[in-house]
């Protein structure tokens, strides 16, 4: 991907200019976040320990250890920092402009192609059976998600009711799941998604202005 | 559930009469095995543990490390029987005639309720990762709930399209998974899987003879 990572970190502040970071201990967060990710993406969820990703970070466990207190701590931050990412990937196109419904579509399709965010929320969630704090952060970040989608759809004319966005949304986690558990090829799932959205759209109202 | 056990069990054999079981090492497994399904609709997921399984079926624990040498072997084993159980609902109603949609949708609902499954389901896609036979198993397990599916639409005069239906599917799971992550009531799962089943209904086409 080389979407620019602009709006994507869940922090307020204007990012540091150059190599002078606002705050050094931001950007230490930020690079075990950044190698977190990339050993996510590159080597899988499995490789996700904490010695590996303090190891390509370049920085001392003691710092993951500090930032990161538990395992369960550095999955949240990874699945928020994917999630940014995603977010970002649907409120601009390449040129600037909202999505319409068939880009939206296609990040959509993009994304079920990714094995290791539904393998990192099913960690999360079977931990949280043990974790309190994990539940509720859960609550948060599928609450989050379903406001990205809405956003998204209003921004392209779309209208959504609560209850139609929420079946879409469980189609997408099933669609998700069910890919890990069954290794289905990717346009399998795209056509399902298909589908799914075409019921989404048939149950929203448009936007006669943005719509043709 | 008072629901008999009737063709419950995948063991093709007749099930033995009384107390002299015609295969003394099939009733242990049997034992075992609803031990370890009471322990998980009576205590939880976290209780499914061997040691937990074995005093509940009264069995020395080197019974159960035998019939079910890992952890994972006793998931996928309560795993099928559940699924059984679910399917002999489903196969039949109360008075022996199959369920119309009405009835299927009631048994959907039921189903709605249940953690213990989707936190089991949930357990083994994880292990999955580490284990390549249960990566085979799940790919079984997940067809074999496609195939019920869509057994019990056509008894009830529903031809679902194959896409349609993996679209429900995935629904369903996406409900199930998270009703897990966000402990949203059943009632609201199930408005959202009357929205899904139908359209589901929708997308099939329906036998004129058994159908108003």
């Amino acid at each position: 991907m080389t979407t620019k990572r602009r709006s994507v970190t869940p922090d307020p502040r204007p990012a540091a200019a150059g190599r002078q970071p606002r705050d050094p201990a931001d950007d230490v967060r930020q690079r075990l976040l950044s190698a977190a990710v990339a050993v996510l993406r590159e080597d899988g969820f499995h490789a996700l320990t904490q010695t590996r990703v303090a190891e390509r970070s370049r920085l001392r466990q003691s710092h993951l250890t500090y930032y990161f207190p538990r395992r369960a701590d550095l999955l949240m931050a990874v699945a928020e920092t994917v999630a940014s990412q995603m977010q970002a990937r649907v409120s601009v196109q390449s040129n600037g402009r909202p999505l319409d419904i068939d880009g939206l579509r296609a990040v959509l399709h993009a994304q079920l192609a990714d094995r290791e965010l539904p393998r990192l929320m099913l960690a999360l969630v079977a931990a949280a059976d043990e974790d309190a704090r994990l539940g509720a952060w859960l609550v948060r970040f599928h609450a989050g998600i379903a406001a990205m989608l809405a956003a998204a759809l209003a921004r392209a004319g779309v209208e959504a009711p609560a209850d139609a966005l929420a079946v879409f949304q469980a189609t997408l986690v099933g669609l998700r799941v069910g890919g890990l558990m069954t290794g289905a090829r990717p346009a399998e799932l795209s056509s399902r998604l298909d589908r799914a959205l075409d019921h989404l759209l048939a149950d929203s109202s448009r936007d006669p202005g943005k719509v043709a």
